[in-house]
């Protein structure tokens, strides 16, 4: 690393730190076997992280009000239940459900890294999860942050620049100062093309199979690390 | 403590947290002691903080737009130098200044209780210090927090209804799910308005010899306790 002073890094959550596809696979699963429910579970998770980004499209693009990344699960787990075989879910099984994705485990390498990393510089989390689901998530995984930013306090979800512009002016920062860790090369481009400093990390088997992407950072980054502990080093 | 569950408790953080009044001093008389300055130096700490009220009450009637706490501290310092013979500062030594606000310590009770708090719930600041300033006090303090809520988020100081509502919402939570956890009945009064629950936690040496108020709770309060550590013990 050279050139000014990182003072703040900030880090992109689900697949960056957080390995949700076999976390919710496996809560899915357990719950379908305490049910005798036959289901694809692994499908359905795939199916539901696939309306994550359409959904958050709408609400960028105005065609929905603003709604947080709990309302957008449960509204796009309504319409993939029935595709599922599993129309019959009352709202109780449908909202722990949804709260499966306040509860992922993290990559082996998150927790010890960020400690690392936290002794030099200010961490925090800039999701589109919600507040109260990072808050969840972090306590869950004991993984500790300075400050938890959201798209949710900002009410626009990433990659809208005022996301980016907001973490950093509410750190106290300019966007220099701030570096952007994420295992996506879109998050990535959109934060450097908002002056921020960017930090790939490789997270190969987030979508399992059907990763076809993000296997290498492909937009300009200023490191490029395998996991948080390189990243640790780098600095 | 009967009653519902109380899910998160938010704190207030000057003087119910840290004490200011003893830190700043310190770091003044020791920065007048390097450079030879001769000053009331306590006098100067307690006509800063009385500045404080004043000017948040200016930005929350609209006469001054938003302005955070960081930026409230510089200005009334600017108008208070003078007075205390310190005109020839510059501009460095001032923002140093502003800065001791983001470095203040804790009442002995405050870590081991925040600790002991944090095994069963969510734990929140919501303070009128921006956010930048809440991270570096945590930071330097190594006070441990799930999530940072300033009246920075909301553009909105306290008591300003929604602070109390914005953060309990932000946390997935109903106001009566939620507790403050403040050593000013002015605080708890507007948190308890607004369903929040309350607890009082006594703080009698904030402001020295001047302290006039908040010596015991004399609002409605779910608790009231000496210090943090008998807080944890009431649940």
């Amino acid at each position: 690393m050279s050139g000014p002073l990182v003072r703040a890094l900030l880090f992109d959550v689900f697949g960056t730190l957080v390995d949700w596809r076999t976390s919710i696979a496996r809560d899915l699963s357990a719950f379908g076997a305490r049910r005798s429910l036959s289901c694809d579970w692994i499908g359905l998770v795939d199916a539901w992280r696939g309306e994550y980004v359409p959904a958050m499209d709408r609400v960028r693009r105005g065609e929905l009000p603003w709604r947080n990344l709990d309302a957008l699960h449960a509204s796009s787990l309504d319409e993939l239940l029935p595709r599922f075989g599993l129309a019959e879910l009352d709202a109780d099984d449908r909202a722990w459900m949804v709260r499966r994705w306040h509860a992922l485990d993290p990559w082996p390498d998150v927790r010890a890294g960020l400690e690392r990393l936290r002794a030099r510089h200010v961490l925090g989390t800039l999701s589109n999860g919600n507040v109260a689901l990072l808050v969840d998530l972090c306590r869950n995984a004991d993984l500790r942050f300075d400050a938890i930013f959201s798209a949710e306090i900002f009410r626009r979800y990433k990659p809208d620049p005022q996301t980016y512009l907001g973490a950093a002016a509410l750190l106290g920062c300019e966007p220099h100062e701030v570096m952007l860790v994420a295992a996506h090369n879109d998050d990535l481009g959109a934060a450097r093309a908002q002056g921020l400093r960017t930090a790939f990390v490789a997270r190969p088997a987030e979508y399992g199979p059907h990763q076809r992407k993000d296997f290498a950072a492909d937009v300009g980054v200023d490191v490029a690390a395998r996991d948080l502990g390189e990243l640790a080093d780098a600095f």
